[in-house]
């Protein structure tokens, strides 16, 4: 809840012990903490204008409309800024009540495979609310961390490279045009950044430049 | 990762006892009975055409491209549809490593508050798992489980209505026309299922049918 900025938690019915223990811990979150107790469903939804209630469906016949989350989150979304809606969510064993449900307008499902459809409460409370929080527009806000290598660059490490290969004797005289286009295409299929670019030019001229010295200095150690 | 059919798990540099314990249990899950046991990120993900690392960021300095959930899910779901591709979450207290991030090709944010970045592990793996098996045009292939009623059924159910209102008193016969008007819109506005068209024209007849009778009778304990 805390992750996603959803911080009303209402408790109902809770296990009292466990409950006083949990919220005044050193350790409690602030959602956790902060927390409120009601006896009963109708008194923790009263001051909400929707109820959507979570169901991993199953066998039971449900008598209420039900949505997939992928479908449920925009429709969340829009009541949420109008209005004070209210998620619940069942026992980790037991989930929500027929009665429970009765106050719900509508259910909502996370798309579970049907071999293994009841999830961890933890787990459905923290999809649930990454479906309200996610936006589908939000790559335009989100400043582009890391540069593509432009081709210029690119060429000038291909280059260097092209170098180091006929240097090294890797380059065949007859076969050299052919070659040369294979490792230009090589080196323009790695989707490099402007950074590793740099890089690679740095690393290939250190290359090229023991490799002069030994082309032009006698062998040594052989 | 049963709940959305991700069966394949491998457990990097666990800590033998726990692990050992955790797998042999009588109630583990077939997905950790089945898991496989790595020394080193490097070897578990070896046979791997993309790798991809979780990262909650914050103040470290990032040397990969970064992408948030909500377009991390897509390229996942293409890469899965012809290489095998590896989801790297590293552990609860630390995430992961420098070292264990050189073997990603790159990094998934999942958008959580910057006041709250770092997520508990399993929920964490839940959500990316949901966004990979997201699917925006699920809503087609979904049964409609509940009908809308019929105009013609509504309409039943505001005639016997206006019946009920005119033999309690409710109705003015001065305002007659516009307050018949005024409950059709409500009765409209209601989103009634077919279903509670059905029932709501039974309560309101026995309703009804209960009027006709104290109105043709003489009125008894006044």
């Amino acid at each position: 809840m805390s992750n996603f900025g959803f911080l009303r938690l209402r408790v109902v019915n809770a296990w009292e012990v466990a409950y006083a223990e949990a919220r005044s811990a050193v350790n409690a979150s602030a959602v956790l903490a902060q927390s409120q107790q009601y006896a009963t469903v109708a008194d923790a939804v009263a001051d909400c204008s929707l109820v959507v209630g979570t169901t991993s469906i199953g066998h039971r016949v449900l008598e209420h409309p039900i949505r997939r989350l992928e479908y449920a989150g925009p429709a969340l979304r829009e009541a949420l800024t109008v209005d004070r809606v209210a998620l619940l969510f069942g026992s980790e064993k037991f989930g929500l009540s027929n009665e429970d449900m009765s106050y719900c307008h509508w259910l909502v499902r996370i798309p579970t495979r049907e071999e293994h459809e009841s999830m961890n409460l933890g787990q459905a409370v923290a999809v649930c609310l990454y479906e309200i929080i996610r936006r589908e527009e939000a790559e335009h806000h989100e400043p582009l961390r890391i540069k593509s290598a432009e081709s210029g660059d690119v060429e000038r490490v291909a280059t260097l490279f092209l170098d180091a290969l006929r240097l090294s004797g890797y380059i065949n005289k007859l076969t050299a045009e052919s070659t040369e286009q294979k490792v230009r295409r090589l080196v323009n299929r790695l989707a490099m950044t402007e950074h590793d670019a740099v890089v690679l030019q740095g690393m290939v001229r250190q290359i090229l430049w023991k490799l002069r010295q030994e082309a032009d200095s006698p062998s040594v150690g052989m």
